[in-house]
Order: structure tokens, then sequence, then C-alpha cells
């Protein structure tokens, strides 16, 4: 029995994940939890997984949940104290980080000093903090095991092999909702028509991010962190179908991939499960003969801007990935709140990055002052 | 540094196995090597690798070779004693097993004995006598390396994987030749057009056996001896290109698949160093955008009989499969000399299946009994 803290439960990865721990009852119990504000979602989660501790985003979904009886002791944190509480408690083996944004980024710290094995499905904990995050794994000894559906293929596709061979990560990209228009049909889509992505039914932040290529290149500089991998040796090829969730090349020419139909629960449980694997009996079979065909294209740095600015950012290295995510975190909630158009998403973060007096080596406290400076500077230029 | 000995150098993966030790000198030594009387191919390779050992396939071969003096010591050997004895030569570390047809089994036995490691790309061997030469390797605690390209492509997606989580393997069929041809259109299709095979460049039994989709059967018999699978687990689905060269399915659903461009000196080379992997500079990067897309039909048993053949004598066992192969090794080689239409190795095989008085636990004489008569039977059905 593995006891499980998760973080970010009444996001899409939270219900997925969820939905594992409901399969394999005998093999996972949920021991804390934490969600933002959704209360109503959160509610028969709590009730049907009785956790011990459960963490909320603000005061007034604290004071609202204090008021509840459960049937069973239940207890309330609140904020990020919340979620390290949360992830630090005793009993927990694997804390999986479903969170959205940097909020993620100091309670894995703590949770990978309290020696959790770590199944990180927020990226921008990587992202932001890829070094400090790394270094702290390797000083406590502490798997990072990715459940992003790229970075588990990638995992996947790495198991039983050895590092010094690898020659290329190949990220597959689905290309989000727009992936068949032009820049120019970019310039009118509306928040619905970037809400409708083709493959993956996600969260809202991640279907923009998709739509505007981020998602893929936060990716790469997660897979550059996970694996240890140079920018140089990562490549993303545009493939709609998302039935190869990425690849490995090694240095003899053979590729490793790892394919599937889109469904987020087998990434997520390989990482509960991990080095073995269970059954999940729901998931539907792949097979490649009712599909038919899967296409490839090259991933153009033109069309998607956002992809060049992830590698040169992540290329750059120190605070420089750290103002990608804040400025695109601000920009697509702008976008989303119907405050800028869709392509004026890049244009704040390449502002952003130009603007960015560098800090090589930077210190937790230097992430999150540039985080926070580039958060002020965005907002300033939204209006 | 690892000793090799190469049964049957002259043919296609024979040379390209040379191509693999002269590309890694450093790493691999030719210490003895078969070929059977193809003397001007093969002497250029002796002066090369100087071998201590080679052994030939006739008398006439036999007696030319010996005339002829090499710059170093190079003894002669003839028939299956000659490649028992090359097998077993006590510096040899692995067996390269590139013989065409069942004349493979007894050095591989023999090899196997002297607690050499087989790298397997004669099938014959584990289609006629699957259950012996799995018993022996595993009472000998030897491994079985494939070289089949599909083969090695299961073996390699099986790396860091357990036995039990596997629910099928799904092995990749060209379709050979004639895939995009109606039966009615096989009724006068020439030995010239089967002997042009799409993707690879093979010897010419397995182009036919890749034509009639004999080759894919006798795989699946492979398979199924090779990885310890059912053939209920075990499924054939037609993709054109031959990039994606095989694949396993485990039971969260998750497929894990080998790919590349097609050369068979990777899965060559991935035998000699296995579980490491060394480069192959000269092969080519396997780039998806650049071939721009994959395709996948459903394998269909009344359009590809041999394939419903090679199931169906694998399911019942014992003494069947010995049939189905020598059938066709006598039917491809009418075929191949003009004396039967294309179709009528199919017809040839059936018969020769139909007829056949099974033993269920054959010993190996029971075996080259059967291999014998069928092909005396086949023979006298063919005029």
């Amino acid at each position: 029995m593995k006891n499980i803290c998760l973080l970010g439960a009444t996001g899409s990865i939270g219900e997925q994940t969820l939905d594992v721990l409901r399969t394999h009852q005998d093999q996972f119990q949920l021991v804390s939890m934490s969600f933002g504000r959704n209360i109503d979602k959160a509610v028969p989660m709590i009730e049907a997984f009785q956790p011990k501790f459960v963490s909320v985003g603000d005061l007034d979904t604290y004071y609202e949940l204090k008021q509840m009886s459960f049937s069973f002791e239940c207890q309330i944190g609140l904020g990020e104290e919340g979620l390290i509480e949360a992830a630090v408690m005793e009993e927990v083996d694997i804390v999986v980080n479903a969170l959205l944004g940097s909020v993620g980024l100091i309670p894995t710290l703590k949770a990978i000093e309290q020696k959790k094995t770590i199944a990180l499905a927020n990226k921008e904990t990587l992202v932001t903090a890829g070094h400090i995050v790394k270094e702290h794994a390797k000083k406590y000894d502490v798997p990072l095991l990715p459940v992003d559906s790229e970075h588990s293929a990638i995992f996947q596709a790495l198991q039983g092999e050895q590092a010094k061979n690898i020659d290329r990560l190949i990220i597959t990209a689905s290309g989000g909702s727009f992936r068949d228009k032009t820049r120019e049909e970019l310039e009118s889509v509306t928040v619905e028509d970037a809400l409708k992505h083709p493959n993956w039914s996600m969260g809202a932040k991640i279907t923009i991010d998709s739509a505007t290529m981020m998602n893929k290149g936060l990716e790469v500089i997660e897979a550059h962190w996970l694996f240890d991998i140079p920018y140089e040796q990562i490549d993303v090829v545009l493939h709609k179908e998302s039935i190869i969730h990425s690849m490995v090349e090694f240095h003899d020419k053979s590729v490793i991939a790892q394919l599937g139909t889109p469904d987020m629960r087998v990434p997520i449980q390989y990482a509960l499960t991990y080095p073995d694997r269970l059954p999940l009996p729901d998931a539907k079979r792949l097979e490649l003969w009712e599909i038919g065909s899967l296409h490839f294209e090259k991933a153009d740095f033109d069309r998607f801007r956002c992809l060049q600015f992830a590698f040169e950012s992540g290329k750059i290295g120190g605070t420089m990935p750290t103002v990608l995510n804040a400025a695109n975190e601000v920009a697509v909630a702008a976008f989303l709140a119907g405050k800028i158009p869709f392509l004026a998403i890049e244009d704040c973060i390449e502002k952003a990055l130009s603007r960015h007096q560098l800090i090589k080596k930077p210190s937790l406290s230097d992430i999150q002052e540039v985080d926070k400076d580039t958060r002020g500077y965005v907002n300033s230029i939204l209006t």
C-alpha cells in the first residue's frame, strides 16, 4: 500500500489521479490533498477518499470547509503552509504535485527534504527553478517522476537504458487548437476557440499554452532538467494525433517511443506504480489499424514563437525561464479574461524577456523576486 | 573485446554483421565464420577479418578453399560438423546464427551447450524446434538474442519491463512486394516481381516469404518462443513504411515501440552490444517529419493465407510448425526455380499441413524425420 498526497485535487490531473486511486484501492490510499476554492467538487472527493488532511487555497474556503462535519477526522490547512503540511506528513510516500503555476515550488522542495517521492505534473516547478529542484532531489536522493504524458513517455522509453547512450529526446506536440491556422488567422481567434483542444481534455491555462505551443516550450525546459539533457539534444515534432507521446533516440539510431490513446491516467498511474505497472482495465487499447495513419510535421519556430522563446530562455538559463513562465502566466490569464487578443500573449512574453536583467545562478529568493517583478511588469503593460 | 562466430557470412545478415564488426574493430573480433559456396564473396571477407576457422557448405568449395594460401593460419571445416566446430570454439563469446533454413538448428544447440550467447537471425531454428531450443537455453542459462528487426524491437521495448505486465506483442509487417495486389492479381506475378521488396534489401528466400507473409508468420512463431507469449497475445499489423519495427502493449495500455530507418545493422549491432549500445555513425537518423506519415492496416488472414497457416500451426504446436517451415522452404525454392506459380506456394503448404500426423512432443529426431518427410512430400506434388 502506497500513501499518497495529492496537491491540486480538483484540477484535471487531480481528478484523474483520484480515478486511478479508485481503480486500485488495495494499492493506494489518499492521506492528504489540497484544492483551491472549488469546494463543490472537493467535498465529494473528501467524503469518498477520507484523507486525514486537506489544504485549501483561500480563507473563505477554509472557513466554509471548517464548518462542515465529516464522518471521519480530517484536519484543514490553508495556503502555502497548508500545501507544505499536506506534503510532508509522515505517512506520505508519494506527493503528486498537480498544482497550477509556480505555487508548487516550495511544497515540492519541502517534500523532497522529507524524502517523499515526487510525481510531478506541475511543470512550472522545474521551469522556474530547475537547478534548485534538481540539486535538491539529488542531495536528498529522491526520485522525480514525470506525470506529463510526454515526459512519462521519455521516462518509460529510458527504462533499462543508459544515459550515456542517448542522442536526442524527441518531444511530440499536437499543435493545440490552432495548429492548422496561419498567423494571420490567429489574430482574431477567441477564448472559446482556444479552449477546444483536439485531443486532450485539460484545464484552461494548459489548453491555451497548448495553442501557443508554450506548453511544449515549458516541456522542453522540464525535459532538460528531468533527464539532464542539453537543449541541443531536444527536438520537437508536430504529431497531430497525439498517439506517440514522445521518443528517445539512442546513438545507434534506434528510437524507443511510448504510444497510447490519449488518456492521462496512463502516465499518472505509471508514476504511482513505477517501476512496476498495474492493469488499467477501462483505458482504451491502442489499435493502430483503427487510427489508420499518424502524421508528423516540423515544428516551425516562426509559426510558434513561444516555442522559440522557450528554447532561447532555456539555453540562456538562470532567471530567464522564470521570466518566460511568469510572463506567460499573466498573459494567458489576461487572454482568458478577455483583456488581450491571442497573439498579444507572445508579445507580452517577448517584452518581458528582452527587458530582463539576467541573474545567472539565482537563489530561491532571486527567483521569487524575478517572478513577482515580471508579473508586475506584464500586468503594467496590459492596460 | 567480444569474440564472434558468424554462421552464414555471405548472406545479407552475414555481410551486415561484418559491416558492424568493421565499424567497431576495437570491440569485436571475428574468430570463426561459415559460408555456403559463394567463395568469391567469402575470400575477401576471410582476408579482411582473418578468422581462425572457416566452415564451408560443400566439398568442391572445401577443396577450392583448401588450395588457397592466406597470410595467417586458417583452418577449414565442412558441412554441419564444420558449423558446429566454428560455433563451439573456445574463444567464441557470441554465435551469430545467420544461416538460412533449418540447417542452423544443431549448431545452435551445440553452441548453447558450450554456453555461447546466441544472436539468432535464423528463424527456422526456433520455428522447427522452439521447445527444444528454449529448454536448452534455459538449462544452460544462455541468452537468446534476436537479430530480426521485429524481435529486436520487441526485445528493446521489453528492457526494464516485467514479463507479467505484458498484454500483447504487436509485430509490424511491411506486407512485402505484393501488399497492394489482390489475390486475383497474385495469380500471374513473376519471380522478378516478387524479389522487389519495397523497404528492405534481403536474400531471395526471405523476400519471397515477405511477399507471402510467411515471413511474418514465422516471426509470430519465433516471438512466441523468444518471449514466452501465447499466440492469443500476438498481433500482426500492416505498416508499409517499416518505421515502427514492432511494439509491446502492457496491461496499463501503454505501448512501447522501437523505431528507425530500415537498417539491419541496428538490430545486429544491438544483439552484439546488448545490454549496452554503441554508436552507429553512418546509419541514417529517423526524422519523422521527413517521412510525413505512417500507415497501418489490419492484417487480413484471407488475403495472407500463410499468416493464418502460421498462427494455426503455432497454436497446434508439436511438429506442425516443422511441417509449415519445411513445406514453405521447398515451395519457395520451387517458385524461385520457376517450377510453380506464386499462389501455389500456399497450396503446397496447406496440403502438407492437412496430411500431417501430429507428434505433440517431438524429439529432435522426430523433427528431423518430419522435416525430411515433408520435403519429400512437397517435392512429390510439385511435378
